[in-house]
């Protein structure tokens, strides 16, 4: 494709991207499609031209997958941690997509591995971890979550279980809210099911400080070598932050590792008003921070922060002749502290939506969604028909309707909180989710977009009432 | 940003990337910039401004990254296994990051998993598997690997791996050839340096059929409990191809588990001429194929390919109220078989590319680089003052300069090779890398951009033949 060609293509793109942002802020898209798997890939088949498509055939395609899509963009998406990418952030990933520089050696891309670098820096600065901290940016949550434990491991298994391997006896503590990365990495790692030995949360989701010492106890009496605790900042459920500072207090007592699982809430660092509820995070061994949830990028940027720089390459102890110089651990060649090898230049997204919008609007987006979460729970708590699982402590909301009228029992409360879930879905109006809390099912709303109003929260409780209405008639 | 910000912002990128295109094509740009890493960082300072930038210092933020990063575009670019991607491609990126839709679950992105499910279907037919296999995209070989022997750990492990952990005992044969990323991977599961059990590769760097029963019973004897071979198509050092249907045969008539690391070759498929090097692949297990290497996507867009589509979900037995309906596997949530849980809606680059474009250009720029590889090596051949380390398998060539003139000791030789890969580099004008094959050191092109013409290679022979003069003066 000659240049000239690639600016027309790239030019009509953006018109239609711009024009279907346009869309989606007016709340006039399907918010979410729900067509059926199986019907859907016909409409995709598996079958692929020899020659390229025409103009007309190349926008129809664009159409097609944007409206086959689940709009982040609408202000109503009010569903999953995933966030409307800041429009600057979808042109930097243009940008790296065009350049597709990784950052496994430094001249794979330099500005890619110095961006990087200053980014983890100001990152790393902003948790409070101490001089002497870094990192590496990853693909998203769970690998970083999977990076984390590797480093807890090479550090406190005992022996170099990089070079020896490992017994399936070891283990983390973790509450029960925690994400499932950290189970699934844990069980990759060899340590199976009981690799995460459960500590009790309290009635607030938070992780119940107290239970640390007993669980420590039972997962020795059952023969599990504890490396460390896994503490949320905060959970996926709820959205609960663990109390770090004791939890930190633990650890340092004990001699435990701890990571911190800020995929979510460690942006709230971003916040002078709110960033109190990450206090003693600047204390954590390693933390895990996603900045394709609240820092509003595309997925996936992950930032994976040691308190000590040493412990990413220590991971991963390697030499290959074709990519590094044998001379040992470096910041620029980051393929020496990755699970992976060729890397995306994620680094220009971070840190150019830093650079290109600012830090303001970072704390901004902090401080709007989590006000609107609690003005949600207010009118919650102000509203007899619904029920708040838990006072918030960020932007996502829990909660159960319980229609006014005839009392409905327990069996068909339960059963009528899914029925909306998937009935506010269809309608395609609003996106909201669902989840279990202590056996009982609720509805989930995570507030992502900036753009969400008052009264689209006003919407929403309307639409669950009518949907409820029109499932119990 | 308002819409018509976007479209205005996203209009000045298009042209912007559409000129750097046009100066890349025409060999005007420094091909791999070489500041040293930390003064680089000095012009990535990591301190930001709270406001916005204007659109005079966006503009200059973006032309700093392109000036300071690596020219893939460049058809002087003859190094790494990185693409110069589809400018199809890079806006296919553009709208999967607008879009934001992952794939964990079927509604994060209806149309995501739809195409993901239809090119893993393509894929597989390209390679032969037979019906029921299935697979996944994911983000890059590294992790790709690490599924896949996840899969053949839960396959062959004689235990539920998953539930109840791994003892350290475990390994595969691979040759030596293999990239790094498996060991890595084994690494990664607990099974320590001798996790991987080497395999000889023959005098073509590929793994030598004959010896894989004596490495069977020597790591047998030494009380290791091996689950499978994983064979290279084709090796990154050389793009060396293992012959996979003697390792079939090898693993049909022992039980084990064959995986086929295909990052850099499963591409081959696409070639009628050339897809005769994968006989055997429709006999693996598990297959990596890197869609970011010969299908010129941007990274990272990995299929794991599995025989058996049944072994993907096996190998991640996990429920979560707030993701999956708990009603087990199925094809259109895809986090049930990946160690991601958000992911990249990638399978948009993939499945957009091959529609865009048509399947003829992926063709072509197989027959393309792997000819020119091979033009290369003639040349190389027909020079006495270089020598080809082995006749390509595909579009990775290796050599050593051997200046005429006095004969240089063995060590000056040597060391000449890496200090001229250091001059090509600085120059700025042409781009290659180094290996080192049985302890010596070569130069290593790989030719990825299909705008590469023969006049570039004999502008590479012609550079380092003045780059040994000048050092050797």
């Amino acid at each position: 494709m000659h240049p000239e060609a690639f600016r027309r293509s790239g030019h009509a793109l953006i018109d239609q991207l711009a024009a279907h942002l346009a869309r989606a802020h007016e709340r006039t898209v399907v918010v979410s499609p729900s067509p059926a798997p199986d019907e859907l890939c016909v409409r995709y088949p598996a079958t692929f031209p020899m020659e390229p498509a025409t103009e007309a055939e190349t926008r129809a395609f664009y159409t097609r997958v944007l409206d086959d899509s689940t709009q982040l963009h609408s202000p109503r998406f009010l569903g999953h941690q995933v966030s409307a990418p800041l429009p600057e952030a979808v042109l930097l990933e243009t940008l790296s997509a065009f350049l597709n520089n990784g950052t496994g050696v430094f001249e794979m891309g330099p500005a890619s591995n110095a961006m990087e670098r200053s980014v983890l820096g100001f990152l790393a600065q902003k948790l409070g971890l101490p001089q002497g901290s870094g990192g590496l940016l990853t693909s998203g949550g769970s690998l970083g979550n999977l990076t984390a434990l590797l480093a807890m491991r090479q550090a406190r298994a005992g022996h170099d279980a990089w070079t020896l391997g490992t017994s399936p006896d070891l283990c983390v503590l973790a509450s029960e809210e925690t994400h499932y990365s950290v189970a699934r990495a844990v069980q990759i790692l060899g340590w199976g099911k009981k690799g995460v030995w459960p500590v009790p949360s309290d009635a607030a989701y938070r992780m119940d400080v107290a239970a640390l010492g007993p669980a420590l106890v039972a997962a020795r009496a059952a023969g599990r070598h504890v490396l460390g605790v896994v503490a949320c900042a905060g959970s996926t459920a709820t959205g609960a932050f663990d109390p770090l500072a004791g939890i930190a207090d633990f650890c340092a007592r004990e001699d435990l590792w701890l990571h911190v699982d800020g995929a979510h809430g460690a942006s709230v660092a971003m916040s002078r008003r709110h960033r109190g509820m990450l206090v003693g995070i600047e204390r954590a061994d390693s933390v895990v921070w996603d900045a394709h949830k609240m820092m509003m990028l595309p997925a996936l940027v992950t930032a994976v922060l040691f308190r000590s720089e040493a412990h990413a390459p220590a991971a991963f102890a390697q030499e290959e002749s074709y990519l590094f110089d044998g001379k040992g651990a470096n910041w620029w060649d980051s393929g020496l502290r990755t699970v992976e090898c060729t890397k995306r230049m994620m680094s220009a997204e971070l840190y150019g939506a830093l650079y290109l919008r600012g830090t303001r609007v970072f704390e901004d987006h902090i401080d709007r969604t989590f006000a609107l979460a609690q003005s949600l729970a207010t009118r919650i708590t102000n509203s007899p028909d619904f029920q708040l699982a838990i006072a918030p402590d960020c932007n996502i909301v829990c909660f159960r309707h319980v229609p006014s009228g005839p009392p409905l029992s327990a069996e068909r409360l339960e059963a009528l909180q899914g029925e909306l879930r998937v009935r506010i879905r269809e309608q395609g109006e609003l996106y909201i989710v669902q989840t279990r809390l202590r056996g009982r099912l609720h509805l989930r709303v995570t507030i992502m977009n900036g753009l969400t109003k008052e009264a689209d929260l006003d919407a929403l409780l309307d639409a669950i009432r009518a949907a409820a209405r029109k499932l119990l008639e």
